[in-house]
């Protein structure tokens, strides 16, 4: 297998890359390349994990057309596994089909190994129980001769005088429902109120829980937390990719592709919504008992006429499931940057990149579930968060809804770093906001050895200034590479949060001088130029012996100056707020996402990735995006709040500012004037701080 | 052609029937029953235009299985005027598909001949213009780095400066039309804005007319008034048979066949809003010029390919033409009986045709038309007026609307004679309303020799006392018979306007006495017994001759029995209403409807439909419930008045009222009492009245 010839192939939504010999497996392609792709049965072509889809199209972002021709064909293997429809769609078995020319390849979250470590754990925040979707009980009296009242007027009459609910409407899905759940309850129901003014749903008899989820939708990765709406208990939180990756890594690509491409809208939007079904179908999975193989009185495991083992549910002793369908959701809240929330809402996102990005709309929509199509109980309504500003998303305004900076006196400062940053500054006086281009950079992406948080990704670690040797920590491994054999390491890449460290290490070693220029006075053999572009240098972090893909793992002078730009870009972004706020320092730093859930502050004030301030007053507030979807599903005062807030926090459009250019430029040295940093002495040894 | 063998066959939706020998057409069939189905060609299998469905199924209601089998197999010819989709659904040619075992024909509307003659003309009627959709026309300035505010909120903000417009919502799919039609008009746009509500609509630039449908969906007639809203004008009213008629005739039938059939509710439902949509169509194609044969200049008709004749339009000289689609279409109101009102909104009808007859849902409903599948405006409302109760409907409602009755000192009496009776009886002190089961034989259905209001149906007779001599006048000819030769009358049977007449004329004349039964002294040899059914007496109306179906046109006596359980049973209802209100008279009778229009009130008098009353008080008010359907279009008040009567109305179930049995029984004679009916003296003569 394989051959001379090459072609490029491009796994999705990793968006590792390469050339490959043709002839060889899509399988062992991504292994080349760095990506997992789940193979249980070792290419054995029986257990169907390793199933793949192959994109069709011209690619112009990656110069690449991919097609279904461009594999080897069909196996009568992969009958077995791939259906009819699947079949249309792309799919194949990545064991069996070949690479024959170029090809986009996309990984389904479930055929990826070493799954995503996703930390969008719930925090405990207090919240108010006030959610939009309440249940009341009733009880009626049967209709008679004297007496014919018809079943919506009896029922709307009883909610009056037991709950004093008046002038309620009915969605009429629900009302078409009405005459059965009536009846089958003995003329005793339950129902769903919306807002004190729509009926949404009603069961026969009583019922007491009901459930909601409340949703991040980042450019990268989508997470809920599932939420019991009458304990307000978090149930579960799920997540997976954003399914528009494919499209384009970041916003503008998104927002390029609509442009480019007809009907790339609809299609992106149906993505999405596709992939918000599969995340509330995953939430309800999980209030099922696990499936585990069925085995026979001898202990054998019990096959099907397939071949394949009999799945069985194994519930845990003493606990309770749930067993909840879609249809069980009454309330669905979603919060994402204002591109993604056009695309979602197929709102025409061209102007939101285009000066002066004016949104279609900032106030918060309640939009019928079924017309969104999304498939949870069919009155129900989404609601979705406001917009600041084409720039400044309701994912900002969840921040802002969490943690509140208009209530107190301190001056805080609030990061969002996802793919694009976004900023807040202010306190009761006032509240104003901004978004910088960071760039992937700083997430780990797009760089040459860039990947993501999964086992296999150097996550910490150590330069010795003396040596510049290199000691490091790789996902999944305890022990640090000094403790351990090279064959052990298996490192694969370097992980987002892994990037900042290796940054500041290399600085604080003296490899790195704060221009961001490899120090010409290098100390170990790890320095070089690049075997394939000697005008490329590079610094070694981890020899090929120490991986498990078979190639240095290297941090190259482009990747350095990739996450300077992304760095620069905020630490400007701060800068011009704070002047235009006219304060020299902050009171209190915030680091929203999961970048602030995993950055070192020490790292990042070496690289000087925010203004100075008191390490103590600099804290990470996790998923708040995903808090503050969660507190609009159960209190739905906050809804107000979000309106208020998305109205009410000034934008400011940075890259009109007067001496942006200049500071930006400025922005991107390390760390950039000592005198602005007070808190790094002592962090950093003076003779590197003082170069 | 033909054999012995027989076969049954019966038409939808006139619900004509019979037994025909096996091999003989289906326009053959139709012509022998009495069905007239178009078939411009002379059945040369060239004209297309005799396209007929073949039902398919058991129809316990007849006593038949229907199958594609039971007719001849399909023909070459058939190809070229039956679409793929068509074939799979049923559809033949009349004149190619032979009768070879019991068939259920339904023939649609285009394919029936002599179009059924529909007189639901606009009444003038004042109305206060205030619709529930509303046009804006707003102007904006362009967004700008210093005023970036986003579409959504720079137009409601334009529409609150310049027209006192708050609060507005919009549909999602309004909002996804925003960015581009603001930018198309130049920032200048029109909007049409839902009960000062919601913005359902954007043009760009300035738009003044708008248009909307009133729609009366009675349980045999769909009627439609096309209105542009601006201006109020009634552009055109469109009509169509309910294609549910194929169900069941009557609202009993309908209901009975959701009970016994499996999805039937759905299916109903589904035909009713395909019918809706084909009228919304209809109105719209009206809008522009008429197409006529193209002709070369030798004046011959320009062909296609397919040898048939290509249409070119021809507007008439200096009128404008609209050329408006569905989409154009900003609002529709729904009224209809509760039983259509439920079967349309696919809420079970069960318990309106039980005891004690509650309905779902009385008030009034307003339904996005995208839910209900009615392809108008995609963001627009559909209102449905509300149910008075389980056999009074919104029907009912918009002839109150119309009427008003509650403004009144005047004691009024509104009777609305449909398949169903409804009867309002009240002033301003109080209303209390009924309904009564007069069955289809008012309106000629089901009786031996009843059918539609069209070409060739009895709608005049008078005859004489001395001899029983009969003369009459059909419908499509001016001429009487006595003035006719037999052959040029083409008589086909007797509509439901004649079938009073007939029967009054037979009283008057002394062919019947006042029980009903036929006067033994009779003096013409028009009074037999039936050929087939010895038991059965009849009296012949119209001999074979003068027919185009080839046989008598008769009376039966169980027609007449029929009539006499109908008409008993609206005066039962009349008098029992008049004792509940304590009144021994009525100042003023009112007919709604189609049979109002149609019916003779001296006649209707003589038959004792109503309560006496002088007749200069007895009025018919036309199609009442459609003119409450365009009043709630064009006065969104009328629309809260609609609740307030609905609510307001005491509903009486005549059923269940003392001594209702007896009354009933003393109802059916002709006339009952003439102490009741001090108006009949000298219309009657003295000899008749008084046998």
């Amino acid at each position: 297998m394989g051959s001379d010839e090459k072609a490029k192939v491009i796994f999705q939504p990793s968006g590792r890359r390469g050339e490959v010999e043709k002839g060889i497996s899509i399988i062992e392609a991504s292994r080349r390349l760095g990506v997992d792709i789940e193979a249980l049965c070792g290419e054995k072509k029986v257990c169907g994990k390793c199933k793949v889809r192959l994109e069709q199209g011209r690619f112009e972002k990656y110069g690449i057309e991919s097609s279904l021709e461009h594999a080897s064909p069909w196996q009568e293997e992969e009958d077995k596994f791939i259906t009819a429809a699947e079949k249309e769609q792309g799919f194949r078995l990545g064991c069996v089909a070949q690479v024959q020319g170029d090809l986009l390849v996309f990984v389904p979250e479930e055929s990826r190994a070493g799954k995503q470590v996703v930390s969008k754990a719930a925090r405990d925040i207090p919240i108010n129980w006030n959610p939009a979707v309440k249940l009341y009980t009733v009880q009626m009296t049967p209709p008679t001769f004297e007496d014919p009242l018809g079943d919506f007027e009896r029922m709307t009459q009883a909610l009056e005088k037991e709950h004093g609910l008046s002038g309620l409407d009915i969605d009429w899905f629900t009302l078409r429902q009405l005459p059965g759940a009536i009846r089958e309850g003995q003329w005793q129901v339950t129902v769903a109120v919306w807002n004190d003014r729509e009926i949404i749903k009603v069961w026969p008899g009583q019922v007491e829980d009901y459930y909601g989820l409340g949703i991040d939708v980042g450019t990268t990765t989508v997470a809920a937390y599932f939420c019991n709406m009458r304990t307000m208990e978090v149930l579960d939180t799920v997540s997976m990719m954003n399914p528009q990756c494919k499209y384009g890594e970041d916003v503008m690509a998104r927002i390029t592709y609509h442009m480019q491409n007809p009907g790339g809208l609809e299609r992106m939007s149906a993505d999405i919504i596709d992939g918000l079904n599969q995340l509330v179908e995953q939430a309800c999975q999980r209030t099922y008992p696990p499936l585990v193989k069925q085995k026979d009185a001898d202990g054998k495991v019990v096959k099907d006429e397939n071949g394949q083992p009999v799945m069985v549910e194994a519930p845990e002793e003493g606990k309770t499931y749930l067993r909840l369908q879609p249809e069980d959701v009454m309330d669905l809240t979603i919060g994402c940057n204002t591109a993604m929330h056009h695309i979602l809402l197929q709102l025409d996102p061209s102007y939101v990149g285009l000066a002066p990005f004016p949104p279609v709309v900032h106030r918060s929509l309640d939009i019928k579930a079924r017309d969104l199509g999304l498939r949870i109980n069919k009155s129900s309504y989404v609601f979705v968060l406001p917009n600041e500003a084409g720039f400044v998303g309701a994912d900002n305004v969840c921040v802002l809804v969490a943690e509140r900076p208009d209530q107190g006196e301190e001056m805080q400062l609030i990061i969002d770093i996802g793919t694009n940053g976004e900023l807040v500054l202010g306190n009761r006086e006032k509240l104003i906001s901004s978004s910088c281009a960071t760039g992937p950079a700083l997430e780990g992406a797009q760089l040459s050895c860039g990947m993501r948080a999964a086992p296999g990704a150097i996550e910490r670690i150590k330069i010795d200034p003396e040596t510049h040797e290199v000691d490091y920590k790789v996902i999944g491994r305890d022990a640090w590479k000094s403790y351990s054999q090279p064959k052990e390491m298996q490192t694969k890449g370097i992980c987002g949060s892994g990037i900042l460290d290796v940054l500041a290490e290399l600085y604080r070693a003296g490899v790195i001088l704060k221009s961001g220029r490899f120090n010409p006075k290098q100390k170990s053999e790890r320095f070089r130029k690049n075997p394939d572009n000697p005008r490329q240098k590079e610094f070694v972090i981890a020899w090929a012996e120490e991986t498990s893909i078979d190639k240095d793992v290297v941090i190259t002078q482009k990747d350095i100056r990739q996450i300077q730009l992304g760095k620069g870009a905020l630490y400007t972004g701060c800068k011009l707020m704070m002047r235009r706020m006219g304060i020299e320092k902050v009171d209190v730093i915030k680091i929203a996402g999961a970048f602030g859930t995993h950055v070192d502050k020490e790292k990042a004030l070496i690289m000087g990735l925010f203004p100075d301030c008191d390490l103590e007053q600099v804290s990470s507030v996790g998923n708040a995006a995903g808090d503050g979807a969660r507190i609009v599903l159960l209190d739905r005062e906050q809804r107000d709040v979000a309106n208020w807030i998305a109205r009410n926090v000034e934008y400011i459009e940075l890259t009109v500012e007067e001496d942006f250019e200049r500071q930006f430029m400025e922005s991107m040295q390390i760390p950039h004037m000592t005198d602005d940093f007070p808190h790094l002495r002592g962090v950093v040894p003076d003779e590197v701080l003082d170069q």
